[in-house]
């Protein structure tokens, strides 16, 4: 028999959530952020950028952390790497920039798990790809989506014009029009995954 | 570093394609199909399947091999599991029954690799999720999608009823109206795989 990986799930309730300063976006439009997208690429290249699968559970059912802008935009927490930069540590560098307290000794366990997509840009434009377009030979990013393991409490330090959302996968499949090609095909990405319900 | 999985990907030319005796579809309409299925249920309990995505590469793009009945439906090749039946032997048998030549001696080499997606149906009813929704305990059935490596060359004998079809992912990605949603996904479920193209 083939065995699925396994990721252990732990309540919502389990974990703690405090705020810190504001993380503000660079970009004020997405005009703005293709412009300085494209800049970034004439100076050091192609662009990538990593993201993480934070679950929890709640009634038994997968639910993945997400990060609200304003009322209605939802990312995952991550970010660009820095040129050269391995993509684990990377990683844990934007988790604990997005999520993490302030003081070093507060930082949760980021244990960086599985790449489960890869999405790519072909041009400086908001559309992406689950696969490098035929004839595209120089893509504009890379960004990878990891699943990243939590243990059991943590505390998350949320910055404060950012809300932390649990959203159950049942809520991302098939809804494209609020979480858009990426996060809306995440409940797919995961379904290989047997998730270990741990209650509280 | 995180590793990729690789897929060899060979050229679509590298494999010869001959026919062989019409593999009928056992129902006629989807209310047959789902009065069987709710039948089988009664007698052997949650149906297993499995199906395979057969990879080969054109112009530096994978495709995955299709099989298309008439002149609209498309399916991957695989099928249910008899109760009990070990998963990764059960697919080769479903994949000679479909895609071999009736010769013992002439049957592709059939490695089953990774597990990229599982379909539950919840109800006797058309629809599945990539997950089990909560609240159902008694799923109607489980679809497990495999990557199959191909070797170099093969020999494929295909129903006559049936024709086999390498569609590129690019004309999967996003066409949800022509493939269903476990078809129309797989470009999302393989971003994770690096393609190792080898050319003829």
């Amino acid at each position: 028999m083939v065995v699925s990986p396994v990721v252990n799930t732990y309540p919502l309730s389990s974990y703690s959530f405090g705020t810190k300063e504001p993380k503000m976006e660079k970009d004020t439009s997405v005009a703005d952020r293709l412009a300085r997208m494209k800049l970034n690429y004439m100076k050091e290249g192609m662009r990538t950028s990593v993201e993480a699968i934070l679950l929890v559970q709640e009634h038994n059912h997968p639910h993945i952390l997400l990060l609200q802008i304003g009322n209605t935009f939802c990312k995952l927490p991550g970010g660009r790497l820095k040129p050269g930069e391995n993509e684990v540590e990377g990683l844990k560098r934007k988790l604990s920039s997005k999520l993490a307290a302030n003081s070093p000794n507060m930082q949760p366990n980021w244990q960086i798990g599985e790449c489960v997509a890869v999405w790519w840009r072909p041009n400086f434009e908001t559309i992406m790809y689950p696969y490098c377009p035929p004839h595209i030979s120089k893509p504009k990013e890379c960004k990878k989506l990891y699943v990243v393991h939590l243990s059991e409490r943590e505390y998350f330090a949320v910055p404060k014009n950012l809300k932390l959302l649990a959203v159950p996968l049942f809520e991302l499949y098939d809804n494209v029009q609020r979480y858009g090609p990426v996060i809306s095909t995440i409940p797919q990405q995961l379904s290989r995954f047997q998730f270990n319900m741990i209650s509280g």
